[in-house]
């Protein structure tokens, strides 16, 4: 028998994009679980199947047979929900930063209120399965990453792991996100007028994927330099990452690291020359690195790229599905 | 009496600003060059002016009494075209890279073939006016800046010259432009299709640029990891560039540094809070400069973003026209 | 001494548009008229200089000594603040929709609410100087046109008074425009995302600009079939316009009734061969016209293309200023 | 065992969304033909599968056990290959325009060059499956049908059939197509600088898709005006077509007749209310129908949407591709 996903927050881009992939997954079956009443009329169109809907309730998702509930909702409405769909005995991916940080303390730093619940942020697994494969299946709450901190937990980790960075020069990730990275929900700085045929940096030195990034690389906030940017396309993240190698004598030898680590990642590729863009990951749920290294001076850049709504938020919400109910991880992702 | 300046190649997208500016100038009238026939037939639209058009010859430049000639053109065209202008006693400004850098071998180095004006090289003016305001009204031939050192060197050399940058820990300069900065021949890379939606880095720590940067704000290679990326749109550059500050206490005072540079500088805008973005930029000579400082850590990131068909060529060089010419520096430029 | 003209609503693309091309005009100074508080703190940049700014008010604006007040803002905001600024002796230019249809029926019929001022309905002089060049100047009251209607007509009106459409096989009127015809206000259909890579048809055979286009052409509603489309850029409009040619044998025939109208109107250009696009007038002035004609069966097909900011509304509105204070008419436009 | 299809042409836009569907169809493996060597060194991609590639010859194919040919070509390079591929004994689906129309002096008038094949274009079958889905599945050879009249056909023949439009007050078919439809090959009109901000009419009364409309809706050139545009985007056709209606009182009785014409075809969806637009047929083989009507004069709208790469091209390819090896018409499509 198939599995059953309930998605609250399907209007939202990450939310339709777990439709999306969920209506192509060959063995779990996306139910939508209305949160609020849409008041639009809906246009009807003759040969288009809906999926089925319910209330996002923890009753109607044990009516309906549901195998785990996917939250693709603003952190305070996750906040809300998770906690009675938890106590109905429900398995929570939640896509928000509600459960991403390990302290109340640093939530609050981070996210401007306090934590209701500090169990759960301690207990939450963080659904990064190329670096926490083991501990995502048992887990009852899984914190999906957020986007900025895929790519880069994902370009720095392994590196700083081999300590091929020298910290003390500092790390520069310039970082540059498409449009749907804001969400759907309309304001001037995501209007077409004011988006096309510009380009802009926001949140200089402080925004709120950077904790991620430290915890997760085990980097101090120091050693690490981080903005975000906004392009003038729906979706995708490319980050260009600066740092001075350690010991490193080519670019070949960086990639060696790259591929001790991710040799056995279905999700990670590498690139032997070239560097990826955000074309080649458009839709999919790779992550894609190059890298150049100046063997004189020891400067290198690595450049990494997802697609925000696919690796950076649904498509991995659907790998920590497949975890936790025991499918193949690739499985509705290839 | 009006002046006259000669524009050769107008179809490309710098020349073709160079167009759009001098004919809103008060003073100076636009005259077209002609390099090369042009096979297609033109389309014909009544009431619409066309400018005088000659030859792109000395002789046709005399007759017409121009009194400068302004080459929009490839490096190897205007090392062809330069010095018989020169020999007949007209003033050129050049737009390509054929004359920025000081030494025939370091443009061999970053242009690939030997130079065969090393004199000419050596003579040129460097057309950054915030900088070399004194020494472009007696020159013969002004090189002028590329778009990317043009906006770094304005960013970059009031801070270094007041000793604020931690040079050792390095400089990075992530710089991002318009599609126009790849003129105007047709390319797979600069193909609609190819660009929409998409979004790449290039030339990573190896771009042409760079050592404009070195020479004009004296740095070290080591000093300096430059990489280009080219965004989705037609016009604009913005870099965002990052460094460890050096006894500065506040964002307002690294502001202070720049405020005592341009206090006087028509074309340099500052911003005291938020931060420059393509749009305030857009079909103007502007360069708009904002800084972030992390007191704590010392990291600062300054934003600079410029018109690189403006600021970054045609309106640079008419802001040098001006000055060659003994026009107010900003006549038909605000 | 300076004409002055007041501007309420900067802060919109026509307003905007309003600001950029009287700064820019070396007779009439804009003064911004506030008409609500700003809540957003400003972004200060140094060496940006600002204009005057006042109070939307009558008595500000006598203080002020403005020689004229432009509207650019809704209807019903317009409704408001033209009858006391009439009162106190201004004069005004209104570039919504609120006095450009001619009954209180038609008023009610298309923007869903009665007029409260049927006097100055009636009164207002509709401010397409091509056709109205003559009442314009002494006018109190302007309506600009709309954008749409600027085009249609433009396009139309020569062609049918010559008697050369067949009116009964109908006309077909395809108008595409870009997304600051919808204005600023931030909305869902003018997000980025949804607008970037799409394209969508919208008020089909029922655009309260077709109005406009029937009183000025003299069309009978079931002879003029008008749909709008949303293009996924900033701004300009092109439509295409379809009917059977009447007694006519070939495009330069066609041509010639154009250039009949139009050979002393500065901003209606004529193209002899290929077609107008919106680059060609994007930040001009202009109303740029082709035709394609098929001799063997009289199916003709016209294409008109404006910038819906400039002649298809702030453009036009300053034409129409000039000819209010006895300025030029392209002062400032070209 | 698997079915495998040959790929020519997989650079271009649609040879490589032939690449895509067949990589995801569960029952058809694709091979890519390399036709010509291509020049420039591949990325190399880490953890990238690449399909098996042969050489573009009969010999190739026969060695690999292919099934069919799918030809992703210009119609010189199809007119050249497809006679051997056939004389092998393979099945060929032709992409290009090289064998859609019937007669060779169309082909010439249309296509500038003598037809080389003409018994080929005789004995082509039109790969038109919502009209000719009998005759495909027998085809030795399938003429994969243009975009724009892949549309319009869909569009225009039910309501001709059904009598409800007045031929002779003529119909209008504005079409807009997003810029895959011009082909990967770079040149100016296609650059990204020429495109952005841009909009523009093209084959004006005069396109080559024109007789596949005339052939297949029965209708004389007369009575059919289409008019191409350029739209600023990548994937996309939409098309606004206007008529007068005979005999039909609401937008309810259009779409009825519309049902009983494609109740049970899986990819023509019908609007009961709003309209479609080009995000919702945006990598799928759907074509989607909305209709509007005026019950007092009687004049009609219908937009109509497809995506030119997938039901325009090799979405519909493959739905040949499916009735000629005998599997269902809708896999890998759906």
């Amino acid at each position: 028998m198939s599995l059953r996903a309930g998605i609250v927050g399907h209007r939202g881009y990450s939310g339709a994009e777990l439709l999306r992939l969920l209506t192509a997954h060959p063995h779990i079956t996306p139910v939508l679980m209305e949160h609020r009443e849409d008041v639009a009329a809906p246009v009807v169109v003759r040969r288009q199947t809906l999926p089925e809907t319910i209330a996002a309730t923890p009753e109607a998702a044990r009516e309906a047979h549901l195998d785990a509930v996917l939250l693709a909702t603003p952190p305070e409405v996750s906040l809300a929900l998770a906690p009675p769909f938890l106590a109905a005995g429900l398995r929570v991916i939640d896509l928000s930063g509600a459960f991403r940080l390990r302290t109340p303390s640093a939530y609050e730093r981070w996210y401007g209120s306090s934590h209701p619940e500090p169990e759960l942020l301690a207990e939450a697994a963080y659904g990064l399965p190329e670096f926490y494969r083991e501990t995502i299946p048992g887990a009852r709450l899984v914190a999906n990453p957020g986007c900025y901190p895929t790519a880069a937990n994902l370009a720095l980790r392994p590196l700083l792991q081999a300590g091929c960075i020298d910290r003390a020069a500092g790390i520069v990730c310039d970082a540059k996100s498409g449009v749907s990275g804001a969400g759907r929900k309309p304001s001037l700085k995501t209007s077409f007028s004011q988006v096309t045929e510009n380009f802009s940096a926001y949140s200089l030195l402080e925004h709120r994927h950077v904790p991620e990034v430290l915890l997760h690389s085990n980097l101090e906030a120091a050693e690490f330099s981080f903005t975000a940017h906004l392009l003038p396309l729906h979706r995708g993240i490319l980050e260009t990452i600066y740092f001075r190698a350690h010991g490193i004598g080519s670019a070949a030898a960086l990639l060696d690291i790259y591929e001790q680590h991710y040799a056995r990642e279905p999700f990670v590729r590498l690139y032997e020359n070239g560097q990826p863009d955000l074309r080649g990951v458009a839709h999919t749920n790779f992550c894609d690195i190059g890298v150049t290294l100046d063997a004189v001076t020891g400067r290198a850049v690595v450049v990494v790229a997802i697609d925000n709504l696919v690796k950076g938020a649904a498509g991995q919400a659907v790998q920590n599905l497949n975890l936790l109910l025991g499918r193949p991880e690739t499985e509705g992702l290839l």
